[in-house]
């Protein structure tokens, strides 16, 4: 790549989106993150200890800014950090931890709305991935484990709460696609293809071409 | 192309999508249709005349049955064609129109639900096009003529219009990303980048690849 690039993907469940992440990420050499390398990330590189640091309502204010999305929800008259509930305060640390890291360098970021959190970004190329339901259900059973009878029901069940996550911190609607630089039907591209799709978006987008 | 190929391309108005879909016919040497094309061929080959042939219950079953997203609005009893609302007629006659053009060999379709239309056949690409409002407003302005103050009203007021129709006839969600194999932001990817990305997509779902 010519320069810095955040690639954030969303995915259906099953639909092979993290794998895509992570073959994405080892073929441009940068760094992988979902839920659980986020969390370890921040802690790792102290990035956390500050983000609590609300103690006067400037910096609160700063931070709040920052995360337009969530605004709405309570005002502007709750100053108190604390105040809010605890899925909420978890969702503006992340949101902070995302930033960050996408201000370190280039890397994929699978999941946590990263694309919405990062939509003024300009290095960002925010992707998502679906496929077949057959496709995917197989996925679950081979790669995940999960047994044939509670495949669909896993299915249904993840991208429910996946779209709820999105939808209650973004306002917009998860899986529409024009919420997305690109989105895949991975049945249709493969795994491989997939990412080599999403490199060419890329390089594209950083060419800045019309 | 290793084989027959029919590309389907929704697109948001504005989005470039139509100049894609003849770019992308152009680069492959295959026929372009869109809504007056598909009139103009339907003429040239006769199809439309044996497509108002509902003389006998069967016939219409058949045409019915192959347009199974419309069927919940009338259920089983109606058997005359005659009876049904024109724009419902005209439809069914487009979605006959779109299969057998799709039927006769690779080509491009623009809009007229062409993606659920064809979604069971192997030889589809579906494709979604859009791009930011700015580069949309722009493209109507510069492409179109449209008087700079209405271009947004005219953005909106089409992709109303185009949801409506999809959603009508499809029972689906238009602008859903995984209605198609592939959607891609233009503002991102540019004109020839789009036309590219198509071919690869086309090129990998055709080579079966996992």
């Amino acid at each position: 790549m010519k320069s810095k690039v955040v690639i954030t993907i969303a995915r259906q469940f099953g639909s092979g989106g993290r794998e895509i992440g992570e073959k994405l990420a080892g073929k441009l050499g940068i760094p992988f993150y979902d839920k659980a390398l986020i969390h370890l990330a921040a802690k790792e590189s102290g990035i956390d200890e500050d983000l609590f640091d609300f103690a006067d309502e400037k910096s609160f204010h700063n931070f709040w800014n920052a995360s337009p999305g969530s605004a709405g929800f309570y005002g502007n008259r709750i100053s108190l950090f604390n105040e809010m509930p605890m899925n909420d305060r978890l969702f503006l640390i992340q949101s902070n931890i995302i930033r960050k890291l996408a201000e370190n360098g280039s890397c994929v970021i699978v999941g946590r709305c990263a694309d919405y959190i990062l939509r003024d970004d300009s290095h960002t190329v925010s992707v998502f991935i679906h496929s077949t339901e057959q496709d995917r259900q197989e996925r679950l059973v081979h790669n995940y484990g999960i047994a044939e009878k509670d495949a669909k029901d896993a299915m249904i069940k993840t991208d429910k709460k996946r779209a709820a996550y999105y939808n209650y911190y973004s306002g917009g609607k998860w899986g529409r696609a024009d919420n997305y630089d690109l989105s895949i039907n991975s049945s249709a591209s493969g795994i491989d293809g997939a990412v080599d799709l999403i490199i060419t978006l890329a390089e594209l987008k950083q060419g800045d071409v019309k």
